[in-house]
């Protein structure tokens, strides 16, 4: 008997590809067995990252001597398979991965599909059963997505204030940091001294996304949300963390005082299961004027770079109004952390058979 | 007979002093006769401003050369003093010099004061008249001042706008340079890969102030405006330059394309009179998709740093909202260059004698 | 019978304060028992840090409830005080503690006193004995100074260089992080896109520590190392982490093959006696062409922030003559790491009696 | 007649192509005549540039109309073309266009030919007389190179202090901006708050191509200078301007004001000739101890961006060593702008016929 489940990375070598290795190194559950990459198939991975790896996590020898595969499904056999390909990459080869097994992925290309789930596990982890439609492909396996990482950051805060307060209008400016792009990614002459008011796409898929993960089951499809979202999304020069500052208009009455308790006593099935890489808060919410702040507060809460900060929770503009600001990790709980979660609570939960 | 008006600037060894002392330097109408400090009274310019400093600009030596003195209005004999004290200084010493002759400020101390304008001067120039209202503080001067820096860049925009779709709410996100807070300022472990969501009072500013410059001048008040202002002021590691993005509102049905149009063709007096400062455009709208931006937009236009940058005008919600991304330079549109403009106005206008 | 020695922190609010606090929450010989300050008397800890506090580490509630004491020794009962005090404190207030009970300082004060020991513990520990010189003094206790975090890092990596191959000189570039000017230190605005190649006293510090950090132990005096130092240190915009850029030349022949070896193999008597806070390797030797880096290596080894890490190691001009780069971080080993494991090198020597 | 020489830019949608694009719009003798790219030919020059062009100079559109050509010598009539090709098309192309007319370059593939000049038109314009032996490659026209960025500043102050202490040995490190590293270049992930102490093959450059630049034209060649040379090159998070910090031995004896004297009185043949692009002073002295700074001093002089300026001139470790700091625009003196002064310098001695 296995006595862990043995799982693949596609894109390992990316920005992405070394939170997934840094948190899958010890794993509880997971043991590593398959590193996918493009350019370096045949090296090992310690030699493979060199160049993309900027970080000063160092894998362990039993990872770093995995050697770099291509992505040939049949031939690897794991009982799944997290994807943080880019999009093109993704659009091709995560069916293929589908097709014989569970697979989850960070990507964007398949968010939007109607028969697959995207899952914030303290959000809409009912959205799972969505799985199922994709028997319909004639897939043996299955694709869970992830959203965007600013969308995680978001709509972990909406979630507890839309259920309480039923939210009608979203204002949200982001303050997005550099390692969202990728690797290289935004050269430093772009943002050394320097503010961009755009990033491709983003401002859509906030909107878009959060439709379909707060919306709502019924029946075997989701039925999106239908909240008026204005995004506005900037690039600023910090290496990790999302600052999202939103303004909120409300069905209901709202205080400051009763967006807080909400926010800070919101749990989901993660933090019910104690999964491993649930955080004890999935949101942390801060009382001093000047929090959260992007470099003090991104590694903030029980696993580090899993909580959503909240900070300076005020009024907006009237008595069904209100402003605050997040701060979310964008490779972690936006990314390989909020998937890993996923898959944890697919695991316990049994939901990863078909 | 004089060929120049006679100046003094009071705080001019700080950083909006700075912009002053350049803007100043070659001014066809203006002569720089009285630096006022209070810590290197005495000293030769040259040496008082040294640690303070951090421009590359070096001034002439006529300027160099000036003793500083200490705020003794009644032995300064000009024609006018700029004030760009800190607030503490402002409240104390404006009245003084204010008693004796016109004298324009920068600082916030008394800028929401029933009878001191509060000049943008393509905005709200005929609020000039209030300086009369003050002869009743028995002043032979009077005080005129200029608003804050991020609300500067906010109404330029705003007041087109509002004449021609009528705004009934704006939210706001700004992101803030370094600069706005002075020298020394914001220490560098505060700032360096991180973004702070705070600014002691900013927000308030940006709400009260606007009402107050987009307010009409009925009879000898000011009916201040009644738009509703959320406003989120952060502050990110940037040197100069202020950028706001901004969601608005409006009466009447709004594009981006009428939009645009009211904000490329926005001329105000400075325009018409061809101000030594004015810029040929108050407002730049540039099209393309990551436009402004904060180091390469902050000096565009004719007279570097005081045209308002626009772009990213796009669809709010529905066709009753817009949004939009700006840029003005805090210390020169936002500071120094429009109170400038201020003066240039109110000479060129004959107001400058009550 | 006490389980720990019980501390206390002379200038705990401040930033190396900050890493002294961290370092001590949970450390298994000492308990932290006094926390002074000269502003925050009175208040708990937990309120005393606000503002100057610019990390994200939270100190545990048994430190957070500590009240914040003045500078009073004889009311202070403790087995031995640290002290990070600035300067003028630190000369003030030193000998009150020094008299009565152990002291062991990162201040400069008392750096250079002939009968104060100036310890790295794996480079000098046999100067400890020159306490034994202090009951001169008339002291109870003793002042154990450690070095500046520019020295430290330097003279870690000179130390087995000048002893296998005998430095004769040495030129030293620094890159050096701005927490080493504490809070709030530098100015945003003196730093954002720039470097400032001046940093007061440093480069004498360099000089004159090194020679007797490295000088030897003759009778009861120090007998200074005479090796020639040029120093040129600059502030860059980095948080953590004084980088180093080293050109030494040596009596005998080297090869980049033999530094490395020696640097390689470096060990003192903490990594002996298994110190807790002793990494075990107090020199890390990287092989990649672009390493060490300030934010990828900074925290690199078993202790984070207590090995110094080297790379680039090639040769200098000719067979007696060498180039590196070495990078140690400032607050850490630069400061509260190395006098943290300088007091459990005395504790376990049963130096801490005189 | 023509009344301004013809120019063409090889490389001119880079990052030293828009110094170029800069320098040469207004310029009294040169017409921009052709713009050569790879990836935009066909497009107009405005809009080849978009993505590349990360600075707030906005062309004419006399230049901005200019289309894109491709790099065909035989077909583009012109006096004269730069070169700012990447390394590998310089290698390939450059000589096309030399063998039909005159061609300076920037780019490193041909510098160290020993029959093609390294120029700095203030340092060694006698190797002009080089270009001679170039017929014998059977070309019609010529190739001039310029040195690398780091070189040509290091040299501006090593020239006259050689000429008048005899320089033996130098110790520089330096601390480079990443416009040196073109675009899109250093990734921001990898330079923000960091530093990195290493740049491919730049170490080598600087001492190999100042042992040409120094050297002595004998007869028909070259004799290079045979100083002792250790670099040490680091990338930090600055946009423009590379510091050196620089420690020499020197046969003679020198002390700090003597050497300030040389370095400040310092002229060549472009002050003598008054060329348009010749800054008053190559160098600027500054006394102040904190100075040259990247960002406050990079644009010093009367020819923004062309002094070099040096500052913290002090003793070495005794009379026979010293230590100074410089900081030079390195794309403007370090490339663009001195590429263009040894044309003017060429075209007004008469050098641009063979």
């Amino acid at each position: 008997m296995k006595e862990k489940l043995e799982v693949g990375i596609l894109g390992a070598t990316g920005m992405v590809g070394a939170e997934y290795i840094r948190m899958l190194a010890n794993h509880p559950w997971f043991k590593l067995k398959y590193v996918v990459a493009k350019r370096t198939v045949g090296m090992k991975f310690r030699d493979a990252k060199k160049g993309e790896w900027v970080t000063s996590y160092e894998p362990p020898s039993e990872i770093n001597d995995l050697i770099v595969q291509a992505a040939e499904p049949e031939k690897q056999q794991a009982d799944l398979f997290f994807s943080c390909l880019p999009t093109d990459a993704a659009k091709e080869l995560e069916p293929l991965y589908a097709k014989i097994l569970p697979t989850f992925s960070d990507a964007s290309a398949y968010r939007m599909e109607p028969d697959v789930p995207l899952i914030i596990p303290e959000i809409n982890p009912d959205h799972w059963s969505l799985i199922k439609e994709q028997t319909k492909r004639g897939w043996k396996g299955f694709l869970v997505t992830g959203p965007n990482c600013t969308s995680i950051g978001l709509n972990v805060t909406l979630k507890p204030l839309n259920d309480e307060f039923k939210i009608k209008k979203v204002v949200v400016s982001t303050m997005q940091a550099v390692s969202g792009a990728g690797f290289p990614g935004v050269p430093s002459m772009s943002i050394l001294d320097n503010v961009i008011p755009y990033i491709k796409d983003e401002e859509e898929k906030v909107y878009i996304e959060t439709q379909k993960i707060l919306g709502k089951m019924e029946g075997n499809t989701i039925k999106p949300a239908s909240m008026d979202i204005a995004a506005m999304c900037h690039r600023v020069p910090t290496i990790d963390g999302h600052m999202e500052s939103v303004y909120i208009e409300t069905e209901k009455r709202i205080t400051p005082e009763e967006a807080a308790e909400a926010l800070r006593s919101f749990k989901g099935i993660p933090q019910e299961l104690k999964l491993p890489t649930a955080p004890e808060n999935p949101i942390i919410v801060r009382e001093e004027p000047d929090r959260p702040q992007t470099r003090l507060d991104r590694y903030a809460g029980s696993v580090p770079g899993m909580s959503v900060v909240v900070g300076r929770i005020r009024k907006g503009i009237d008595d069904h109004s209100l402003r605050y600001t997040l701060l979310s990790h964008n490779t972690i709980r936006g990314a390989a952390g909020n998937t890993i979660l996923t898959v944890e609570m697919f695991y316990k939960e049994g939901w990863l058979k078909l």
